[in-house]
């Protein structure tokens, strides 16, 4: 007999917790300039990547992830137009929003062009095309300093990037001043959406001060929420506006709006999935009511 | 240097995926004539109760578990008085049923005393002195046979077991035949509510089969469910009725409800946790209404 | 289904490298004055002792472990008839002394009382009766207190110890003042064992200063080492005299002495295993040489 | 903080036993036509080649492996020059086989031309140049078909296979009908050296039946046997012969040979190592020796 599985990824989120992936594949495994890098098959996520050791999306759930970062934002705004990405090297953010009809152009900055290659080399599920489709313009250089130095306007900026690890390559985006660069770029109807943190009332503190930075810059700040299997945890998402608000959306609206872009075919989002994404436990709402602290250039946001 | 952990409660969920808790100590560990029971302290979660190698409920995080199960039924219902618990050992069922003042008589079935016993004795902080209370009577019988012998009639019943694996003491309460019991036992207004498995799309089948085996006998079946830390995952509860439907209830009416019995310190359901509660995703509610299979005592369900 | 195994202990020997036994029961687990307990029963080596996190023994193979700690230097002395015993709470030290006919008293220092009563109550096919034997006197104090107050002479000392950890009950016993209390305690023949750390030779440091330092006190000293399967490595003793040396002995003599003492169905030991236990492969030889360390009271030896 | 590791490497050699490598960098993960292959980087270890699942070799101790393998046979022939190989993809045995300066021809004969590529690719350290050796010829094929088709006539036949696994390609080179094979390829003064299996006395089975099976067909067999720290245990070689008896060999004559053939710098092997490898603890032998099994074509041997 051969024993069924021999590799694991082990997913500590904390010293003495663990989850164990069997991995059927090693499909790669690497280093970029930026970060270490794991295409894995497993047998019940199927296909998945790792990035620095923190599993990013997994072909079995990957809907559920991009659907609830992409969609409320989208469908929030009346006509989102001009849109940039910070970070969604897997691409699966670029196929979600072209799914909306009044898209004219992306603009997806990310640092790391190997990881991208690499997505679409063997995450072809992902983008499914994205990449090449020509509203689509992926720039290889840091996102702040993009934003920093352009003068264009957007409708919706999604931030999709991995945890702020203390030598990653995404923690000084997480900051009050990089907020603030994100809100100047964007129009008055504009609206702001990213993942943000574990759920988990346990893990909330990275979530919380995320939620309490961004009160600084932006007049509507909302927590939401998602179940992502092969995270094994409830996850955070962020919305934040200048003057939409996505707890004004009714269930209806939202069906509305769908049917209107013929996005009812989606297989996370819709009306009763919104108000379950913005509704929040009263524990969540306490801990995140209850943090104080503010993410700066020169205090930056340390996960485990 | 010492290793810091080397006692671990590895949970295999399938075969291939595990989660793994650091245990500080053993706290009991045996079996009762029933199952196996662990109680264990981690450093994570804080004391937990493993049964036949499943988690049931930590320390840290059983607020969550009770609260969902308890107050949705509690709350929809105008005056509950008489209260029927199958299984509930831990005693915090007890305690949560006993904030709601209406409360008149709680009969307690759990088949195995030895549990109760080391739930009383290693694990207080779950009843809180409930057992004591006068309202109280435990019976350590079959609560199927409970349920086909008496006449009395209960306005709420609460089901609280662990999972119907094929020689667990539970398998028999998750069949058509039974939840015909429960309501057959209910009054005018009378509302069920249960565990009733794992809210994960990957493993949705055991929850989807129960809620379809409902509607052979109950009006009104409705899934909800909450993301229990330590369980890894968002689990699911189903609340039966024969009239009384909670997503009729606001959040307003519900906050309403919860302050008129001085409830407005519980840590985990308010109004809006309700609507979070009971608004469903859309790939789980697709799943469901898939489901044709139907749980019963010659074809009962049995879990990984 | 339910998971074969859900209780795990995990013994890492370095942050990188670990060892999974699965457990069937939890025996007993606990704390002492000095150290935590744990009493295992795992299908795979039977039922287990470990103490501050590390294997000490398992019913499957302890006659491996004590039959080499203990007839080496047994059959090397001609006629032992005072033994001390520093440690050896399973009893299973005892046990193997008291094989010996002309043995006439043995003192065993173990300063745990609550391990000595452990394991009698919970292995008793360590001892076998043996703290029942009236040429056994028990002693719980501290070890080398007892050694530089007493003027009893021994023909053979066994140290039968946990590893040298910081804040563990036995750092103190692995020092080059320590040993030279031992010598000093031994009659003329006299001879002294004890089992001596990893013969891993990536982790053979410790082995080597305890050799090392050893031979400060010691005309002879002998490395000697035996495959523990439930150690998952080849296990280090170390055998000192003031003039008998087990190099000289054949196995013809080995096996005449055992034949003569009617020891002949010993499990492990012979004269074949003396000859393999005592051949010391070139590069264990080479790093035991070339070692310089040597441990003092004031420079202990610490493992991970 | 980043977790220092987050892919292990976890080999099983039971269901209830398993040891984990914390594994740095996969340099390689793949299917051959015949195996899987994993080469991976360990802290602990070093680079490692994996086969199944399995562990075969790492840059750490592979010099305990191959010189163990190589050198008692090479050494008992007083002229070895007729080489044959079966297995051996690493390219060590190569290379330590033409440290003896007698040795004229080299035929190794290993299944899988693409672990052999790897191997030069991936592990150089292990064959050090040996495959571009002139006196060297490597084919790709079946070994037995090779042996019972060519009239050449060897010295010595080394045998470095995976374990004889169900689909594996080995499981057909261990059988009675394939012995029988090799000693009639073989020189009066032949020699047959093969690894064959595991030395832990609770899994001796594997190699107590290739040693029963061996005797059918060879004159002199003999048990022996080395600590591999990678493979966590005691590992079993076989040498057989028609003549020759490496038990009549003294360390001193070992090491004169090795010292004529000026292979006085081995790492492992030398006279005292000869004594220690073929000195058998005597559970081990009593074991062999109640040994039955006779494997054959049509009734192989599998392991776990």
């Amino acid at each position: 007999m051969k024993a069924p599985v021999w590799k694991w990824f082990i997913e500590f989120t904390h010293p003495t917790q663990a989850h164990m992936h069997g991995v059927e594949e090693v499909i790669y495994s690497g280093k970029t300039k930026y970060q270490t890098v794991e295409i894995l098959d497993t047998e019940f996520f199927g296909r998945c990547l790792i990035l620095d050791g923190k599993i990013q999306s997994s072909a079995y759930d990957e809907y559920i992830y991009h659907e609830t970062l992409i969609h409320p934002a989208m469908i929030l705004h009346p006509e989102p137009k001009q849109i940039m990405i910070v970070g969604g090297g897997e691409g699966a953010v670029l196929r979600e929003i072209l799914r909306h009809p009044s898209v004219e152009q992306i603009i997806m900055v990310d640092i790391d062009r190997e990881v991208v290659e690499l997505c679409q080399e063997y995450l072809p599920q992902w983008s499914q095309g994205a990449f090449n489709d020509s509203k689509v313009q992926v720039l290889h250089m840091d996102a702040r300093k993009y934003l920093e130095e352009t003068d264009q306007v957007f409708d919706i900026i999604i931030m999709d990037l991995t945890e702020p690890v203390d030598d990653g390559p995404s923690y000084l985006l997480f900051t009050k001043e990089f907020f603030q660069t994100t809100i100047d770029r964007l129009a008055e109807d504009g609206v702001l959406a990213l993942q943000s943190g574990n759920f988990n009332p346990r893990l909330i503190e990275c979530h919380a001060a995320i939620y309490n930075t961004l009160q600084i810059s932006y007049p509507i700040v909302r927590s939401y929420s998602a179940f992502i299997p092969s995270f094994d945890t409830q996850w955070a998402f962020t919305l934040a506006a200048k003057n939409l608000d996505p707890l004004q959306l009714t269930p209806e609206e939202v069906d509305k709006r769908l049917q209107a872009r013929k996005l009812n075919d989606l297989l996370y989002y819709d009306g009763e999935t919104h108000i379950n994404m913005f509704s929040v436990p009263k524990d969540i709402r306490r801990a995140i009511a209850q943090e104080t602290r503010i993410i700066a250039d020169n205090r930056p946001l340390i996960t485990y």
